[in-house]
């Protein structure tokens, strides 16, 4: 707690890293790239977990859970979908240890397993091996099935809830009779995606579909919402996916229509994963640590309590105590610092853990029958009266929240540049910031433009028009309009 | 739907898979031994989830997320530890997949680990490899964390919910400054584990000290609860260990104590798992299937329409709107079945899926300004007045909780025998149930008997007066008062 945060915008990398430790929100596992949630960031992710769960069951989907451990030959039905991931695969291949005498505990090389077992890097494979022994006829769709779970990847390069070996997320999978109805998942996912991070987040994104390049292995069209860091670079904070009949042909699921044609089942797969902390950290934070919108903060509001002896404290307790029921009772989370560490040890404290209001009370409040409060997102100090400090309270929680949200959207659109040629699509990317222009829609102009300036398309931009917009590289007509930046 | 269940004392391990299967609470996954949770058996796991995750936030503990991946190394560092898993671990080895022209999919052998990892079978060692970052002085403690997660352990036989190589737990690791803390830590826990299984699953339990042979493998002492199924088999539902400094020891985990002395952390480390969902078809199923406690029931009450045309389709809607919303409104949770199967159907379809009541509602209860309410625990229905229904319904639910648990009690006491010498005990045995008895504590003693009649110690009773007391095998004087059993 004691060090000095490195300052944001010179050094953003290193202040992200010191955030995350110093504010107690992670750590490293021992095998490389593991991450340890500790219960601070832990909570975060509890309260995302909970606004999306009640979004997605009051959507009609349910919770279930799938197996971790996926036999090989299920990943190698799905053709791209097992190019896109046979890289990062861990594999189980025994299923015992044993003792040696000159090396210890050893691997019993007599358990090998006849199959090796993928650990679940994603579970579209697993799920409709499952599909296929549960849908028959129409009467069985849609199957609206959701699941909380952990998944593993084997990157190389890693960091801190951006990308892990292995993360928690949630991983919706859906079946459905007509393409029409899994286009319609898609979206209305995508919706609660935007409303998810905008609403309760405040991260402001912008929404669209992948270039064929960055898609879902697998998918047929990938929707996804693009947030833009503190940094000016790109972050992916949720996909939502069309994936036609590849899994239900590549799984042979079949159903008997209403009019009774056997058909193949049409599909749809989503994920928002723990990389929304990353998110959260990389939108909001400034130089003094985190900033989190009161809607999923751990901690809502802190009392600091300012005293010299023992009767100031009790005097200090009385006081906020019928403040403190009202909490409670409203299921406003608080929490008082009673520790003996300085009053500015512990606002440097909090403020790093982003708390959106901290509440001082010192005698001489006491005597003027008042209440200070601080707030977060602006610095600005508050004095209100005893009487009206619940309901103030209450208002400055909902005013925060909007104002994160309007900082960052302000942020963000200003460094958001409409760009006409590819000099100045490369200055934008150069300087930082999202570049809009029109592209031509080739794979050679994206690959060339990726090479030369490291940016990517985050999305194409949804019902644009283009007819008198030019590609930004090639200068042929545009076929669609999209983001280019740099991303995490 | 459409099978009839097996006769259940019969049948009954016939009947329990059957009713896994009709009820839709699970399925086996492709790779051996591995469970898919359906929606309906996932909402039993989520409801049983929030209780004890309350239970456990209400006494000061946080929830937080470790890695699933575990050096090979570390599981050996505790030697008991290693002993009890070394030979159901899933080993991972390898991080590639990749193209052979002849065999398809394969393992690429460059992707060979350096050290193996093995997917974690419970988390003491690589909670205790980050406990030793976490602590320094008795400032740090106690750390009281848990967490809710997936865990792998290669079983040979497996069964549904009882025994499967993956399965959800909570897994509690708690660090103490003194042994008393932790010793008084792990009663706690074990007291909020008798809460959650008589009060919440209705489950009445026997609790108790696991004999040696039996206890967790690291442990110092382990307590648990044990309860009688509905074969007159034991059921081991929850254990709460105290570890004492061997994972502090095997990790190094020193603190500085309050007068400056240094000494190893104590902890403890405690569990439930779906195997609940096990025990809780085994104690209160009958020969129509599941029955639920309303408390983590997913469906408390289902409304079963009985109409012939349209018109009374809609006079049975409009005269339960105002119940529906009033059941709504109290987070009551209910289902109503709309569809066009026969009374007879539904009704055997939601008896086999245990929904506490069942109200039946047709035009002559209209005219009566009536409804029909059956209960699930009895078989008894009840009339009563559209007035009343609302309150009779909160009643009824509160009676039900508390009827599946006095049968289940009666049935496990009359079933619970004294007995004084082996003969009786071998009787107990055969014909099913649990033997209390006298044990002079060598392991010796249970051995045998354990070879001889497949029963074995299911926990020393606590705070027994054995001064009186034979071993009920070697004569000699007792050293516990225990129950024997067979189990699952």
């Amino acid at each position: 707690m004691a060090k000095k945060l490195p300052n944001r915008i010179d050094n953003f990398s290193s202040w992200y890293t010191q955030v995350v430790n110093q504010a107690e929100l992670a750590d490293y596992g021992p095998v490389k790239g593991t991450m340890v949630i500790k219960p601070y960031g832990f909570q975060l992710w509890e309260n995302i977990k909970e606004k999306f769960d009640k979004m997605i069951k009051s959507t009609g989907h349910v919770n279930a859970y799938f197996p971790l451990f996926i036999p090989k030959s299920f990943l190698a039905k799905e053709a791209e979908h097992v190019e896109g991931f046979a890289k990062e695969c861990a594999v189980v291949t025994h299923t015992r240890l044993k003792s040696d005498l000159n090396e210890g505990i050893v691997v019993d090389p007599e358990s090998k397993l006849e199959e090796e077992i993928i650990v679940r890097p994603t579970s579209e494979t697993i799920i409709w091996s499952m599909y296929k022994k549960w849908i028959q006829s129409y009467r069985d769709l849609p199957i609206l099935i959701n699941q909380w779970a952990n998944v593993v990847r084997m990157e190389m390069r890693t960091r801190l809830f951006l990308r892990t070996t292995e993360f928690l997320w949630q991983e919706g999978h859906t079946a459905h009779a007509t393409a029409e109805e899994a286009e319609e998942e898609t979206i209305n996912i995508l919706n609660l995606y935007i409303k998810l991070l905008e609403q309760t987040l405040a991260v402001p994104v912008y929404t669209g579909i992948k270039s064929d390049s960055e898609k879902f292995a697998g998918a047929v069209r990938t929707y996804c919402v693009e947030a833009m860091m503190g940094d000016k670079r790109a972050l992916q904070a949720g996909t939502s996916h069309n994936l036609g009949q590849n899994f239900a042909k590549a799984f042979d699921v079949k159903f008997q229509s209403k009019d009774n044609k056997e058909q193949y089942v049409w599909a749809t797969s989503w994920g928002i994963t723990t990389r929304l902390i990353g998110a959260l950290i990389l939108t909001h934070g400034d130089d003094k640590g985190l900033r989190i919108p009161p809607k999923i903060a751990p901690i809502q509001i802190v009392f600091i309590p300012i005293f010299k002896n023992d009767n100031q404290k009790k005097s200090i307790s009385n006081y906020i105590s019928p403040l403190i029921k009202k909490l409670k009772k409203n299921d406003i989370r608080y929490y008082e610092d009673w520790t003996n560490n300085s009053p500015g040890y512990k606002f440097n404290k909090w403020e790093l853990k982003g708390v959106p209001i901290r509440l001082e009370i010192g005698p001489n409040d006491i005597k003027k029958n008042s209440f200070v409060l601080a707030r977060r997102d602006t610095g600005e100090k508050i004095i209100v009266t005893k009487k009206d400090v619940f309901e103030d309270i209450v208002k400055l929680l909902k005013e925060i929240q909007n104002e994160l949200f309007l900082q960052a959207k302000k942020f963000r659109n200003e460094n958001t540049h409409d760009v006409l040629n590819y000099k100045d699509l490369k200055k934008i990317i150069k300087k930082g910031g999202f570049a809009r222009c029109g592209w031509d829609g080739s794979d050679d102009t994206e690959i060339k433009i990726k090479l030369e300036t490291k940016a990517t398309i985050r999305c194409i931009l949804l019902k644009q028009d283009v007819s008198d917009l030019k590609c930004v590289y090639s200068g042929k007509p545009a076929l669609h309009k999209v983001l280019f930046a740099k991303a995490y």
